[in-house]
């Protein structure tokens, strides 16, 4: 077997797609999935001769989503942005890939936040990157500390609107820290933006693109607002670097299908997008709600979950000592599936689960919370069943 | 700008879309698209529950479609395999990347053949492997040469249906040689298999896979049969391989997006995909000989046609000395788009050009042919305009 071959088997684990049951994060079904306007308004647009079936297209895209991607980030997130720069992908993932390959080589020093998504941490090891795993503490990621581990880094690798698995925005404090160290080190900045269009309270930070579009790498994705098995998602770049995208994707794959992007443009085009975005922030609030409320209700004292206004995932800290990687294999055996934080953790200071609200109506998570209280008390993870000393 | 970054943009320019004109390469427009039946199905398809909206898939592709390809590859191409070794890709582009992923770690020496698909080569640099260029003769890649240049290489891609971009197909000789070197040296074989449905004459041999399914990967992809915006092609790797394959596939982009791929199967499995191809062919095989008919006679006697049964393009030899590369800018600026083949070689023994007839009506060809005649007489450099010594 090549060398590499049982670390990317390894990969494969870790990415296979859980089932869909309360708390699975990212389950867009029923009334949250993009309802039948979606799919006529496809019936329509394919039919066209624009989304027909056709050659090779452009590694960054089709213009006319480029265009209405432009305009929904300058507007929504104060990405400062033409047409021009948005390279369409195939969703976070690639765009995480696509920035490794354009921006770092071999050897180079990047930070990533602790903790962080392992999908864009096994991108950086895949890279042969050096990875400083930077802490968050609840301003997000803590710039000092990143001064101090690794000054000279290349990149750093965040995600400022809402810190993944954590939830908290990076304060303004932090964002003006890390950009003014990424124009001293001529560093690049890769903004993983998911979760921005589902905020719930208060006024969003603008981007850390819109503070300095000239050192940093915007991605987004639309597995979040609309489903992530249409697999498409954004780059936005400098325009210096918009071709160099474009060539990395074209060899990665020369391009996203065709189809779906003359749909998704209008979509956007036709209003249809953010009326669907106005729609599902209101499901997702109730059911946030309903979450949280079950949760002050049913989990045990040493459980407690950490704030966060945005996204579709909630945290619950469980108490030191506890085991959250067994204590998911367990939930799981009981139908709840909550992913542990712990190993998305460089060094976890205690041990916490990842609870997605979006896929599930309010009585299912009421049901969940309930089940999950059960798998607890019979577990016995949540109490401290592996004693340790601070260290 | 990073080191990586100028590279990747000269890629990229090396990937922009040729015009849709007379002689491109793969444009499926009019009557070879796939017709209504395609779009109707997709339509019912979509309505279904299993090809709504979704969350994330397996990074193998979706069950249903695996299936669907094994049972195709077995029965067409003797390729040797289970449901399970098929992984969906966007395209052979992608299924190259994902194989040098696997099987080659940086500075692993490779044999590419002379001349290649220059995406091919593209990625093999990008990799940072050696690649060792071996010349293709009548029988295709010449093992002996490989043997004597670089006998150790760990892995060889080959075109052994109809070398690209020559078009001949692999003999049986060095098929078995090519195999016996694969197996006394623990190398792999990726056998990129496009354009091995468009057969207009006599029998094709059977796969590499088909011969020796340990050692060879098989790409395969819908771009040719179908359509390149589909952006839907396949593995077959070795059982012990796939979930390398799948974690790979999971890092760069998760998976193809599944409403297609659900499509896709439906389309394969009510025999709308073999109908399909049978159609084409039909229609290919007409242009090939009307395309070839018009060359015979507007061609000056200096230029001759590559002998090629297969495939969707025919190579044209320019005499010792003409400047291809000039004479297909000189061709776009007229209309007419041929791809030169010296750059896809390390040293190329004398200019050419592919002239593709896939996406063009007989008259279109039979006029183009003719505008060709004329670029040429005014361009001149189809002599031999920069007279060099034999080296």
């Amino acid at each position: 077997m090549p060398p590499r071959a049982r670390r990317l088997a390894e990969v494969a684990a870790a990415f296979t797609p859980m089932p869909e049951m309360p708390f699975a994060i990212a389950v867009p079904g029923g009334s949250v999935a993009p309802d039948a306007n979606w799919r006529r308004l496809g019936n329509r647009v394919r039919a066209s001769r624009a989304a027909a079936p056709a050659s090779y297209g452009d590694p960054r895209g089709v213009m006319e989503l480029r265009h209405a991607i432009a305009d929904y980030v300058r507007t929504s997130r104060a990405v400062h942005c033409e047409a021009e720069q948005v390279v369409i992908t195939a969703g976070t993932q690639q765009g995480l890939y696509l920035a490794g390959r354009v921006l770092l080589s071999r050897g180079d020093h990047v930070w990533a936040e602790d903790p962080a998504y392992p999908g864009m941490t096994a991108v950086l090891d895949d890279l042969d990157l050096v990875t400083t795993r930077v802490p968050v503490d609840a301003q997000g990621i803590d710039v000092d500390a990143g001064l101090a581990a690794r000054p000279k880094a290349r990149a750093a690798f965040v995600t400022p609107s809402h810190q993944y698995p954590l939830g908290m925005p990076m304060s303004m404090a932090r964002r003006n820290a890390l950009l003014a160290w990424a124009q001293r080190q001529d560093a690049w900045i890769v903004e993983d933006d998911y979760d921005s269009e589902l905020r719930y309270a208060g006024h969003p930070f603008p981007s850390l693109q819109g503070l300095d579009p000239s050192r940093v790498i915007y991605l987004g994705t639309l597995s979040k607002v609309l489903f992530p098995s249409l697999r498409l998602g954004y780059v936005v770049a400098p325009a210096p670097l918009v071709d160099a995208f474009a060539g990395a994707r074209a060899l990665l794959d020369r391009h996203s299908p065709t189809g779906d992007q003359h749909v998704l443009a209008a979509y956007m085009r036709e209003g249809l997008f953010e009326a669907h975005i106005r729609r599902i922030r209101g499901v997702y609030a109730a059911r946030r709600a309903t979450l949280i409320a079950a949760l002050d209700h049913h989990m045990p004292r040493n459980v407690t979950l950490q704030p966060s206004d945005q996204g579709m995932h909630l945290l619950l800290w469980l108490p030191q000592g506890a085991d959250d990687v067994h204590l998911a294999k367990a939930a799981l055996a009981d139908g709840i599936v909550v992913r542990p934080i712990s190993p998305m953790y460089r060094v976890a200071p205690r041990p916490g689960l990842m609870l997605g609200f979006g896929g599930f109506a309010p009585e299912e998570l009421e049901a969940a919370a309930v089940r999950l209280r059960r798998v607890m008390d019979r577990d016995g993870s949540q109490r401290r069943t592996q004693p340790r000393r601070a260290s």
